[in-house]
């Protein structure tokens, strides 16, 4: 995570400032649930919020006295004495600093997930918007990057919206895997803690209570969520290489958005560069990367050890301001994307009607000649156009095998493009429900 | 994917037969759906399952003719053809190779899916069992490797029953993401095949139809299945490790299972190794390690290119035969593990008390005690301790702040090993709902 | 590692076979270091090295020793046993299983090295012999997929052959990293083996001692040399994808080979499609997959563990197995590539001469206007003929701030193709030395 | 990177300042070296020389500038320009952006290692001078977590040693990787740029010239350089779970110093854990993880794409400064570790003379009994020792057929610890030379 590739909203959520908050929350309410059932004073709960409620927690103060316990939550807990008074000792009673801190985490993550489903949601309606108006334009699909049969750019872009709609369905699965919260004490026993406190402090914080929590929540649910930041990641990559491959000069389908005043090169001033995919590409691979510690992180020893910590103050923002911000850019490519169609009608006409080659094997075969007759036939009709050596419908019409079996007409037929085309339909209500069909 | 590790039912899934036979079955039901629809012969149709039903495909023959083709499926149904007679040409009409290889992957993955979740319940229920028989015997909880504070050795295998019952939701989602079924013929548009023999092949499967594919099935649904894989390895090495710690010599709580005739060193006869749960780590590694190319696998170039496919034969069957032999292998090792009651407790006596430091703590803070002055007064008599230079609960009492606070009966009433225990019901109902209770 | 990517000489290293004759070699040397340095009778280690020598260890009967015992060398040592006779109680003196194993390993490693060696030298001759054939064929360099500025195609081959030289270095580095020998006893202390049954073991295996075992060569080592497999396998993959992009429909300016009776698509007969280098891609992702647990295993407990043990019975066949044939077939690709260079001029034609633009940029700055100024004059001519509406040079030649600047014959100077190419007999040089000149 | 786990001298390498007085400086070398071959004005390079040398580059500035232009180094030019004057139209002639983003780039990754190799060589230093310290401590060697045989805490060190020796060779290598320097221009080839230049630049900066750039360097230069990061923090990892096993309560020892203030743990007083070395763990586990984005990074699209570029912009810092900081934690905890040989003694004592099985069994096997027969009777005699009932060398003795084979006398003899050690002075001459023996 750096400046140039994050956003505001997402970086807050790790900022120390918010942390503090979060930690404050989580020890009043705890401390509010403790005088509930009696443990400490009502008032003492009562003064905590009043007195913490507003505060502004001193980051530079905190980090002086850690500079001293060399803990942060004790560090925290004497600053928040110095705010509170004397009620400070009501605070944190029976919890350990894991309870406040993997609670914490888990509301930041909870956070960052839902910025993420937002993320995904507007990347969603930007990619509904230009499948729409995309529905039937007509360009070549191409596997192994080689010419295969037309399709419409719609098509394209709705495979992408039902992706990231799994991606979406992925997210909000993540953000379940860690919506828990511990106030459990040491190892885990509620010995000093009542459970009826994380009960408490679970549904204020807008979590639910972690069944058996051993100190640490399970970082098994974390090593799910990111995870699953991976994948979401490895779409983007995805769909930024469609736009990367559109661009090329001799492709030319698409391309990013160019705005007046950017240089596209320091030395060629004529090149208008995919560099916003490029950029994606490269974010995908550090959010791919991080899901290795992430993994890593589940095999702590006995009830826990401490290793997880320095890992996750690290990639729970990294993955999640990179990924946010990944998102965020990929929206802004798709919506902006200049699209060529012309050129794209160009592109299907350069291979001489070998698109058709198939629907002329088809044709073959249902007139009854066999299978591998028909592949023969039309192969040696097609290499000839390869090689740039005539035009396909042409060959096949001087071809006395092929019009043994198909009249001239029964051969024409077969390069119609509309023909593909005749299931857009039924592909874009499985994307986008019935209502794409308007 | 080595015969030392693996196990036959899940191998099986990966054998040129089972794949072929899968082949056959989506072939074929394809031909029934074209010939309900009338694109070809009803009594092609049932030929081709009469002929091919109960066929024996050859291996090596097939292997033959793919060496001249170049191409897998090609060369199947040029053997089909051997098989079945003329009637063959109609069958793969208007498909594409993709069509079967990918829904034979997905039907792959989800049989492979239905074992790992059989595993994972047999180890639930190795888990529960001994959980049950554990529930409330003693034994140090460890923070850091260091004494904490009292848990049960129940409570230890409750939190594995916890994670693993997680894992199985995540198994039973990742055989839902691949549960797919793709005849959408070249780059997905149904050109030269009715969506209608998709919807039937899949039915017939057992599969749902992929919305929309582009001649492959998108692979951040792979992505997605490897990742979990690779979750659930990481839980797998989480409780081998905490095996291994238990059975080393100066801890030996729980030890695996020794069979006579077994030699744990060529060189040291005394020697009794964890050397199952070190293999578990080890393939635990292994499993996670597929996670990297199976993200890297869904960035597919345009509608589809064939990198993928490489990776897959691969990981395919490595990732899901090897997570197979580790999770039967955890099973036997927790149904079997011998655990050691007297050790734990002797363990816990060691501390000369320290365990309880935590609970003097809050005692004195309830005492009015400030929380700084307590954990002082707790510190300066464990450090003593810590070094072997007296017992706790002495110490204590000979403190005179101490005993300014609390009188020798709360003293020692803070050392009463069952106050850690009273909520290990609650957490056994969370865990295992409220037969645990019986 | 799977047959479909393997091959013969590389996988017969880790067969069994191979495995229990190093292991004969090891246990024997041992042996004659030990008769002389009288601890065994010397005759003794005379009758195992005539009776092992040619034996041939029955895998099935070892296996089989396995399954009471649990231990392989075990097994082993009691079948050789079987073959040699009373003998056999000399063999092993003081010698643990780590020994031989770890040592057999490193010899494999080794071996596995030669070969890769071996096969980077033949692609390095493949592209070299390429290289020099099309050094001064001209093509379009591309920046961000987008023309750029034109280079020639040896260039980008001998960029290749630079990077593989390169891994021929890390994997002569990588090589020497594991050719280590540790025969240590228990824990390494050689309390009872004398440290000079290791050199003697050393020498006679090609190794040198490890200089501090701990019962295990530390693995380390290890993870370095699958890293730098790892790092190879990318390098085969930027020259993969290379291929795979100069094969697209509309650059085709390079293909690979294509058999008489291929077939590029069972739909589509005129495909002809990158499939081997795609396949490349695949194996590369598998290969770097490998390096993540070979780093996992270097930090075992104490002494030593044996988690790694599984790992590298799986990654040692697999890693070596598959970039041995990734490399192998990188190797047809490149000596079989079929190359277009009309095709390349056809597409260095296409921009309309916008690949001089630099060019012009630069004179325009050398004839006294500003680099901004400068720049503006490029871009506003570059841009209609981006948009297909011009030639960039006629544009130029009409456009009054340029020709206040530059005569007509400047500008036209700024288009010579030449240009380009002044230095490729520098960078031949320094990458093939001066014979690449002749 | 964060500044929790970060050290000034490494993150000062990577703040905007340095990159653009490196930038300054290869831009004004670069002018000198075209100055010197005449196509510069001498005056104008020795006026930007002048007037750039103590420059301080306004960041924001050139934030501002980058803003609109969205390509920072035309806007760090943009801003030279505002420092130098008309003069500087002369700099970065005929180079273009990756000439000086990829030279800058190396210097950067020159100096990190530099750093790293010098912390490497401080923790080699506080290695030696412990093991030397505790050359013949005797401790309890361990495989699989289980007593093996007796070895000292100064070879345990002394192993450590060695790994990072090779380390420290491999830092070297991966410096010697990326100490390159490009200036060639666009595509790389030379056309707008005399290769004398790039000569001039590369010895001013410290590097060689890259023989063959592609625009940019080839990035598996810098794949090797992060994957040899992973190593080096892998081989901490190993360390640092070293010394969290010999902290745990049941072995003790070993334990990180702690210092009077530090708090263990909030709740419980009398906590010492190794969170020193348990931070090292999960650091390992992020330099690890960003060993995948490297690889990942080297598959470039043809001359070149950026997708590398934000990759090397997180890991660049990122991982150079947490291994860095990981590095010099674990030299701290090493210098002052707590070595505690009474309780190692205590823990070699546990096992009633286990450990000294296999010398019985050699001796038994020298004594002319066959390796079944004392293997056998070496498990019988260790099995109750094992299981507590009683002491081994009391148990021998008392065996008829040990004794049938050994005096009560040479049982004895296998015994004696000394016996274990007396290779040590072995080991450490080969691993420190013989100024360790002084």
């Amino acid at each position: 995570m750096i400046p140039r590739y994050s956003r505001p909203t997402m970086t807050a959520i790790w900022s120390p400032e918010s942390r503090f908050k979060i930690w404050f929350e989580i020890e009043a309410h705890a401390t509010t649930a403790l005088a509930e059932i009696g443990v400490v004073p009502k008032a003492a709960a009562e003064t905590i919020w009043a007195k913490g409620k507003d505060a502004v927690f001193d980051v530079a103060r905190i980090d002086e006295i850690e500079a001293v316990t060399k803990h942060d939550v004790i560090a925290f807990l004497t600053h928040l004495a110095e705010i509170v008074g004397p009620e400070a000792r009501f605070v944190h009673q029976g919890m350990t600093s894991s309870d406040v801190l993997d609670t914490c985490l888990n509301v930041q993550l909870v956070r960052a997930a839902d910025i993420l489903i937002a993320d995904v949601d507007a990347l969603l309606a930007a990619l509904k918007s230009r499948a729409l108006e995309h529905k039937l334009t007509p360009t070549i699909g191409r596997s192994h990057g080689i010419h295969a049969e037309p399709v419409t750019f719609g098509l394209k872009l709705a495979q992408a919206y039902a992706e990231f709609e799994r991606n979406r369905r992925r997210l909000v699965a993540a953000r379940e895997e860690v919506a828990t919260c511990a106030i459990s004490g040491a190892v885990g026993t509620f010995a000093n803690i009542d459970p009826r406190v994380e009960q408490y402090v679970a549904e204020k914080m807008g979590l639910t209570a972690e069944p058996v929590s051993t100190q640490v929540i399970p970082r098994d649910r974390h090593a799910m969520f990111f995870a699953t930041l991976g994948v979401v990641a490895s779409s983007l990559e995805r769909l930024a290489i469609e736009v990367r491959h559109l661009q090329r000069t001799e492709v030319l389908e698409a391309e990013e958005f160019f705005s007046e005043g950017q240089k596209g090169s320091s030395a060629m001033p004529h090149k208008r560069n995919p560099v916003l995919t490029e950029n994606i590409t490269g974010l995908a691979r550090m959010v791919r990367g991080y899901v290795v510690p992430a993994l890593e992180n589940v095999a702590l020893w006995h009830e826990r050890d401490i290793s997880h910590s320095s890992v996750e103050r690290m990639i729970g923002p990294d993955a999640t301001v990179t990924l946010d911000f990944a998102l965020a850019r990929m929206t802004g490519v798709i919506e902006k994307l200049l699209i060529y169609p012309a050129n794209m009608q160009k592109n299907l006409d350069r291979l001489g009607g070998l698109v058709h080659s198939q629907r002329v094997l088809l044709a073959l075969t249902q007139a009854g000649v066999s299978r591998e007759d028909s592949y023969r036939l039309v192969q040696r009709n097609a290499m000839p156009v390869w090689r740039g050596e005539g035009d396909f419908l042409a060959l096949l019409k001087a071809d006395p095998e092929v019009t043994a079996a198909l009249s001239l007409e029964q051969i024409e037929e077969c390069f119609d493009l509309g023909y593909h085309f005749k299931h857009v339909d039924t592909i874009f209500s499985r994307v986008f429900g019935n209502k794409a069909q308007g």
